[in-house]
């Protein structure tokens, strides 16, 4: 190692090892991803963090330190090698680096723990999530953060370019938002408090800032839920609209869904290629099933149902596998949904609600609809389901002192990036996942 | 409130009802901010998100049920009115909206707690944080959150631009990132665990997927400090970029703040004219001051210092007010910085760290610098500042199988906007903010 790394210590990528720059002097950095020692022949292959590259030594031809330093440098040590990019036919990747010296910037400890190159084979899932600091290192675990990336960028361009104000809103709550699932409790300088469970109350609040607001926010679920599509920490796309009704907030769903698959087809090519995944845009408008009128197709589909409870798993699973583009569910019963959707005019028994859902089996993306703006309305409701009005104190205010009619949806982030990337569980959308087992790294 | 409301609840705002739009009909919608009534003329100034505009009414040439309902409707309710736009050179909005139609959405309670138009004379803090989803109707309350909308929407451009992936890192860590301040802890399905004090760990360890990392993310701390610069829920614009220095850092930090300066100019113009604020572009290369001349100058402005102790409050407030554009303080004391900070090749006592620091008395913005990449030297630093190895497995693990060199920031998102919009406290940043005191709504 008696190199001196330069100032900059890469210069250009892995994957500017290319056939189209024969002669080009770099300087590259990444992990060794795999080392075939000939005897007097060595390859290394170098991954950074977007692509991959090899480096091709003959002991005869190579600079004895640099030799020296290959034969010793361990699998997934990180390095700097500086060389000229020379094509070859040959090779799979179309050229390799001819290195003229070598540096090791951190030298691996033998026996990595997990084979990346057998993660969907031969890892047990307990195993790469115990090691997901060392898993993520996978090209096609890499693949699903690039897409998320696309997807949260896409998300957030679409909303900025309609004129929504993006907010922040608290996360730390010491009243209750909607009661109903598990909530993780915490002490707040001796007050009892609870995260989020959602930012419903806040994103309402919000209009009177606003005329439209949006966000990508945290939520939390203290639920044993053992679903491939529950998660207890997730981020929601959030969104609510003042002088709106569920209407338009149907007509942002499709237009989101658009604008994003659009984008990930452009943006996202090659790690589509890579997880195996093909993508279309769907068309507008989306196919709409009544709340009873879906009960009705599940039970057709050889599930019995019970149309006084919502959808359960296998019911959802089973309807959302009917359907090769995303579609919408509408007209829920009242006494399945919170306090803040709107009923029909002429049927106190159903709400103005709806809920957005991923074709092929992967089920609700999000839920939404037309919100109670009316003071006396919301206390009963809130009665009714049997709340205590104390508990909504300044939410119950701002409705007192005058608030628009307005609607909004909640749209799971990782649920999205799930079914995009077609993956068989939602912890895989992120990067350190919280589940009821998995709380490390 | 006999008359249907449209189908579309605006058609228009408020600030369309101008001298540009004479005889055009709209519909708008909005809050009564003011009813001057002098018997047979009725003025009404409507608000909505973006503005106001005046409806006048004759009760001689005006509907009789639209004169009966807006002698009717209160002060804060909403309503949606359509009618046609006058120019009015008169007026000093130079157009007033003569109606035809008037339907009362939400008819406010009388006796609005808050006086709106005394927030910043008359009001005290407690009442206006008390009522807060009340308080935030005021324009100059809004202007902060539009002000603060533009920031991130620029924040997150600049990053995309460059090529930074976005990140969302773990709020619920059952490792302790730092020690240190207090953490919030709560019960993680029977397992002891803490909110984020930051995405330290995570965002490094990302940098095994991404090349360069960012991502505005929330963080606690449960500290009961009571400056203007703290609150308990903060987010932080976090960045980490690998085969970096703490060199590079300096022209991000710089990069950024001129973008989101330049951004904030263009976008903001009105939102600044309204709260007063001057601002300009910093010019590059921002100044630079050791950790020891700092505490000179500090020593110099007349205050006692230590040099063996971080900067207190009234040391940076000082120190902020002796610039007038942003600054960085380099070279701390290694013992005053975290485990994960790069000391000197030559001086162990010093690392290669740095704060970004704000103008005029606002302080400190950011903290970052070189990280510790090699495996042994993480591990004789942790012990050194007295932690066990066994509470960073994970962490080590990485670094035994391969790091990067690598270096990064966490710029606190308020604490830029209270600076921009000229806040007196960083809970003014916050929509609903969080404090040891204030933890509703």
């Amino acid at each position: 190692m008696i190199y001196a790394v330069s100032p900059k210590m890469r210069t250009h990528g892995c994957r500017d090892v290319n056939s189209n720059n024969d002669g080009l002097k770099v300087l590259i950095g990444g992990w060794v991803q795999q080392i075939r020692d000939k005897g007097r022949l060595i390859f290394l292959t170098i991954r950074d963090q977007q692509g991959i590259c090899q480096v091709t030594l003959h002991e005869k031809k190579v600079n004895p330190e640099v030799w020296r330093i290959c034969k010793e440098v361990s699998l997934e040590s990180v390095v700097s090698i500086k060389g000229s990019v020379k094509a070859d036919p040959r090779s799979k990747l179309g050229a390799e680096l001819i290195p003229s010296m070598i540096y090791i910037h951190s030298q691996a400890a033998s026996k990595f723990p997990i084979d990346l190159t057998k993660m969907k084979t031969q890892m047990d899932i307990d195993t790469i999530f115990r090691y997901r600091e060392l898993s993520i290192r996978d090209p096609e675990v890499v693949a699903i953060f690039e897409l998320k990336n696309i997807i949260a960028s896409a998300t957030r361009r679409f909303f900025l370019e309609k004129g929504f104000t993006e907010i922040f809103t608290p996360l730390i709550l010491t009243t209750s938002t909607e009661g109903g699932a598990e909530q993780f409790r915490l002490d707040y300088f001796e007050h009892p408090a609870v995260l989020a469970q959602s930012c419903q109350f806040y994103k309402q609040a919000a209009l009177a800032c606003h005329e439209k607001v949006f966000g990508i926010i945290p939520s939390w679920r203290a639920e044993k839920s053992h679903t491939p599509k529950h998660i207890t920490e997730f981020w929601q796309i959030e969104n609510e609209i003042a002088f709106a009704t569920e209407k338009e907030i149907m007509d942002v769903q499709e237009d989101l869904l658009i604008f994003i698959m659009k984008e990930v087809l452009k943006e996202g090519k090659l790690q589509l290629e890579l997880l195996n995944r093909t993508i279309t845009v769907p068309s507008k408008p989306f196919k709409r099933l009544t709340f009873n009128e879906a009960k009705k197709k599940v039970q057709e589909l050889g599930i019995e149902v019970d149309p006084q409870v919502d959808f359960g798993n296998p019911e959802e699973t089973a309807l959302s596998k009917a359907f090769h583009e995303p579609f919408f569910l509408t007209e829920f019963p009242t006494h399945l949904r919170g306090i803040y959707y709107a009923c029909h005019d002429q049927n106190p028994k159903i709400t103005r609600s709806l809920d957005l859902m991923a074709p092929e089996g992967f089920g609700e993306l999000s839920s939404g609809g037309q919100r109670v703006s009316d003071y006396k309305i919301l206390k009963e409701r809130i009665t009714q389901q049997g709340f205590n009005l104390e508990d909504f104190q300044w939410y119950l205010r701002m409705f007192k002192y005058g608030m628009p009619p307005h609607a909004g949806f909640g749209l799971g982030f990782e649920r999205l990036i799930r079914w995009i990337a077609n993956l068989s569980h939602i912890r895989e959308a992120c990067m350190f996942p919280r589940t009821p087992e998995i709380f490390q790294p």
